[in-house]
């Protein structure tokens, strides 16, 4: 099919543009040194292109995002990067067939990993992102409960979250920061896993064992002005429904396709004005001037996960063939 | 079920406030006089409760939703209240089994809708929102192209959406601004139908025939802050995950089960410190304190259209029961 003959809004992944961001990635971090983040791109046909390229360790933020990847036969090691406390959703978990480890950062979330028949656990270590993980100096004290609950400790986690966007001159010495305090907590904890990091910070972070990162396969336009070598391959595809001689135009899709916690999208060729429910509505850009109604357009999403999140398919091309549909099949919860 | 047994992140409607909200718009406009506006919900389990107090015509932004509300028996004079040349969309809306107009705004546009088998139609004016819509003086001529291809038409829609969270002293005066331009519009087009304003603006436009608001029957914050007469009838339900001694929380849901182009929601009983993409942090407020790893909170939407359109279902509740679950069947596109 011709991509001028999809139906919009729809998601497209450049092929060229994902298979370097792969390619990229996999010389930097072979193999298992790379454990990708299935919540940038919930797909398990996507996940099996990564598989390929040498990586089949996978994490994910949901109990669905891992059961779906052990059904897809993507089973071999697979990390629940978060803490969950619902009793059927761990059990599942614990019954998906495959080599599961949960994060747990707390005296609840060790029992509830124990109590679901869970195996193996990290301990989860705020590092500085205000969000999940224990204080590091708690981290020993887990590690103890775990294993006397019964549970394998395999290391520690810790994502450095609020230094994905932070400038470069600086990321690598704040990254150092923040895993100085995750290298603290791995020495009371033990095991042989250090887990942490993200697109972000793939080069800065020489301190873990594997980088939990997603976003590098498809990119978007927040990381896109981070300086990092990989491509935009995530494109939203809009027809343009009406033109206005006032000097704006508008094409089909908006705030139910795009995640917008980054800001507007970027249209390309055009000045974005704003976006609303099912529409972005965008200006001439230079010499540009207006498209016609029933042009289509390229859209850059600015924060690819909650992208995606809205999305049935991820429609794959290359120049302007539809080569392959991928379902988004991990998405809710 | 008690609502603490759900799995959460859910969406969760307060029944009473929906009732509140439905009973207080059916005073002020009711049957036809409102049309409501399926997008802000997405379900047709929902829409059934707008047809039982009396409001039989609907709108929506994409012909999914009308082809759904035909199919669930709700098609008695469905609107779609946007412009879309997509041929096989269009042919489906017409074969729906429905009384279907579409709004036009473009030759192309008069021409796909003819040409997809579509009967009627509504000249679509720009008012002064940047989306959709002619120039108002452009609106006689498309009303005779519409005609001479064969479409009846019926009237004219125009939607005010940038004064839908316009100051109370300034509303007035620029809704009847905004009309002005629609009634002018009316004149040279002809029909008795009139459609235009929305949950913001539902008191102050009195120069319509019939309201497209869709809002009001759930409500989220930033409606919330403009002293309409509705309540906040939905809420997302969330399991805290993770509490740290530093002094934050964290819960389950985030930016993909909220629609975050309005900013952050509100986390009742605490601050919003930020989301992520399947959390939301937060603080204590005033002498609150933190609550414990399970404890549920509610946190108010700040959009309610894309928010809606990240869940599955709705899970209606009264007090702590749930006492019906709504699918939210028209999602996608």
């Amino acid at each position: 099919m011709n991509v001028h003959d999809l139906p919009t809004p729809a998601l497209l992944v450049d092929a060229d543009a994902f298979a370097d961001n792969v390619a990229t990635m996999a010389a930097a971090r072979p193999g298992p040194a790379l454990r990708p983040h299935v919540k940038a791109f919930k797909s398990t046909a996507l996940a099996r292109e990564l598989a390929a390229a040498g990586h089949r360790t996978f994490c994910g933020a949901t109990p669905k995002e891992l059961v779906g990847l052990a059904a897809a036969g993507l089973g071999d090691d697979l990390l629940l990067a978060n803490e969950v406390v619902d009793p059927e959703r761990l059990r599942a978990l614990a019954g998906a067939g495959a080599r599961v480890t949960v994060a747990v950062d707390s005296d609840a979330t060790v029992d509830a990993a124990a109590a679901a028949g869970i195996r193996e656990v990290l301990v989860d270590v705020d590092v500085g992102c205000f969000r999940c993980g224990c204080p590091a100096d708690d981290a020993g004290r887990l590690a103890k409960r775990a294993r006397a609950a019964g549970l394998q400790v395999r290391g520690v986690m810790g994502y450095e979250g609020h230094l994905m966007m932070e400038p470069g001159e600086t990321r690598a010495d704040r990254v150092a920061e923040a895993m100085a305090g995750l290298l603290a907590a791995h020495a009371e904890v033990g095991g042989n896993v250090v887990s942490g990091g993200g697109t972000g910070t793939y080069a800065e972070n020489t301190w873990i064992t594997e980088l939990q990162a997603g976003s590098y396969a498809l990119m978007d336009s927040a990381y896109g002005g981070q300086g990092l070598p990989f491509r935009q391959a995530l494109f939203l595809w809009l027809t343009v429904v009406s033109v206005n001689p006032g000097g704006w135009a508008v094409a089909d899709g908006g705030l139910k396709a795009l995640g917008m916690d980054h800001g507007d999208p970027t249209v390309e060729g055009y000045r974005t004005l704003y976006c609303s429910d099912e529409h972005t509505t965008f200006l001439p850009l230079g010499e540009s001037g207006l498209p016609a109604v029933g042009d289509r357009v390229r859209v850059v999403p600015a924060h690819v996960d909650p992208t995606v999140a809205y999305h049935e398919v991820l429609h794959v091309v290359q120049g302007e063939q539809v080569v392959d549909t991928w379902p988004v099949d991990l998405r809710g919860w």
